[in-house]
């Protein structure tokens, strides 16, 4: 992953259904995690609207702001602590070989210090 | 599940010990997960003041309120980023062929926007 | 675990390392998860400034106070609330045989209720 912007939602389920389908399982799960410490995954909406209202209470609830971790020289211990929020992995289902997700279900990288390369695993285990 | 209130936790624990005992498996996971987006999965106590504390505390960081989401015509952006920090699933261990949990360790299902028909995928693995 | 400070993160990354090497598990997953319910997993960064932020952010968020889970005689009621917002476990990649981590993640245990003895669960799962 390399976002534009420093922060950013990026729905990555075709991704991830891609990936479901290379590995051949049937029945079984893929573990999605973020392998920086400075971006989350989850699964919720594919809406413009839930997505602003996501970032805006990530921000309320750990803002951009003078944190310990600063003292290091650097400065995004804002994004630390919003990846702790939101947290950093998913395990989903694989049934009939396919990605098993609710009607509504999408996969997003949460990224919260981007405009760098980052790396996202994807591993898949079953019959 | 269809919860009678629109706001809820229901514990779940029975549903999915008896998912691990038709399972058939001795060792390994399940994986228990909630399909719709304004629900959630956690375990903690099963104890009536902690419970109320748990949504006092899922109120007080995300209110029922005015949202972006809700210029789609929806009301439920509160229930969105509920289930967000609550997280929607967890992963249990099977050991022996019995679900393995701590002595407080109980599963609850917590809906924020019910009084409707939703699902939770219970998968395990292993052998 | 039994921690001498009754709130403390305590980086067990060697610990989870070492029973992935023990399990002979070459491609799969580990499961790490704390089976009380006053303590969380997490990963991030093995730095002293952001373990003070992640503890003075999950005091922020919920507080030391009153709780309604107190009428029962207990006054870990903050304890059981922060562990819902860290979430209590986390599932790890095997890779090769060896746990596979980005290159800043590391593996905590929080107890927000020690000076006890509690126990956290590994299981591994895999080929």
């Amino acid at each position: 992953m390399n976002t534009p912007n420093r922060k950013e939602l990026v729905n990555i389920t075709d991704k991830v259904t891609e990936a479901v389908a290379k590995s051949g399982i049937k029945e079984g799960f893929v573990l999605v995690s973020a392998m920086h410490i400075t971006a989350g995954i989850f699964v919720n909406d594919e809406e413009n609207g839930l997505k602003k209202d996501i970032m805006r209470l990530l921000e309320h609830l750990a803002p951009v702001g003078d944190y310990e971790h600063h003292k290091t020289g650097e400065d995004n211990g804002d994004a630390h602590l919003k990846r702790m929020l939101v947290n950093h992995q998913v395990t989903l289902p694989i049934t009939k070989g396919k990605l098993d997700l609710g009607p509504w279900e999408q996969v997003f990288y949460a990224e919260f210090d981007g405009q760098r390369k980052k790396r996202v695993i994807l591993k898949a285990l079953g019959d």
